[in-house]
């Protein structure tokens, strides 16, 4: 253990995280002890359990609660006149650019992780719904009728989902923030489809 | 036990749901027992366990399957001019009319009881997963892409929680079908908004 580095607590979390998604990917999630993950990374076992409660917390703690963070406070700071759905995007993005953007093979990583354990999938679609009620709530404070700040909010995660997915399976090397414009963009394209129109294909 | 009513399996489903359903309300989730759901509908554990793998599949079993059998079958017997998305609300509106609209009441019950229970909401996410990409199938299979269909019952799932919601907590007696019909629309009115126009307070 490197006592300095240790003391530095982003990079321990950093660490911890590359160690554990790698071990994740090896040896699957169930196997994986905490014990091991410290190891990798050079860390001890306490100092592990100084940043998460367990081996789940490290695929949803710190990252979630900073991601409610940023995109509560972006919906707040938003321009009086953006709409609900657009200042949910814009907080996300925000949100996308720090956490995500700089580690998109770690959210790929992240996701073939959770797609593989049906605990952590339920556990993913809780955090998501917390993320959901908390866009709502800084929606409605921000003078949106309850009831259509709660769909506008789900709307935004509909759109993050999208965008996620498509964002970690792209080969292209656009950014996040492009996938959420584009889905943003690809939702209104199918709402406003009418018995008028044609079935179109979408971006 | 009456034998010749155990044999009728729908009813029996149905006394074993109003019984478990009363009993969860009456003493949580956690505390009731299959003997207990069994005595209350006048069957026994076994006739029980001829329906229902475990209790929580009382919550989350038969009902669903059939939505998804519903809401598919639906999707593909829409006429092709009809939008994808109004595809996917068709769908949901047929299913509600068979499997919640004679039972609004045991509906909200349900709800209530998903509610307090940690783990039975993320089961309930996980059934609304599988809906999704049933629905999503349904869709491409009729001519739809792929990514806008996965996007589209998206969209629906959506417009389908908000309206039992609304549906489940409403003093008035309109049925499931047209509060379907309102989400979609507020759907729409929250996806149309852009910058150039006012925040909305929506149906």
């Amino acid at each position: 253990m490197l006592p300095g580095v240790a003391r530095w607590k982003p990079d321990a979390v950093d660490r911890l995280q590359a160690a554990a998604f790698a071990l994740f990917a090896e040896q699957g999630f169930e196997r994986t002890t905490v014990a091991e993950i410290a190891e990798r990374a050079g860390l001890t076992s306490r100092t592990f359990f100084n940043h998460f409660a367990d081996k789940r917390e490290v695929l949803f703690g710190p990252v979630s609660e900073t991601q409610q963070e940023i995109v509560t406070r972006e919906i707040a700071a938003c321009p009086a006149g953006l709409p609900p759905l657009d200042a949910v995007v814009y907080g996300l993005q925000a949100a996308g650019d720090t956490l995500f953007e700089p580690r998109r093979a770690a959210a790929a990583r992240r996701q073939e992780i959770i797609d593989a354990n049906p605990e952590l999938q339920e556990r993913e679609l809780r955090k998501r719904a917390a993320l959901t009620d908390a866009a709502a709530a800084a929606l409605a404070t921000r003078g949106t009728d309850p009831a259509a700040a709660l769909l506008t909010a789900r709307a935004g995660m509909l759109v993050q989902q999208t965008a996620m997915q498509r964002w970690t399976q792209s080969a292209e090397n656009r950014p996040l923030r492009d996938f959420l414009a584009d889905a943003l963009l690809s939702l209104r394209t199918i709402a406003a489809q009418t018995t008028d129109q044609e079935d179109v294909t979408l971006p």
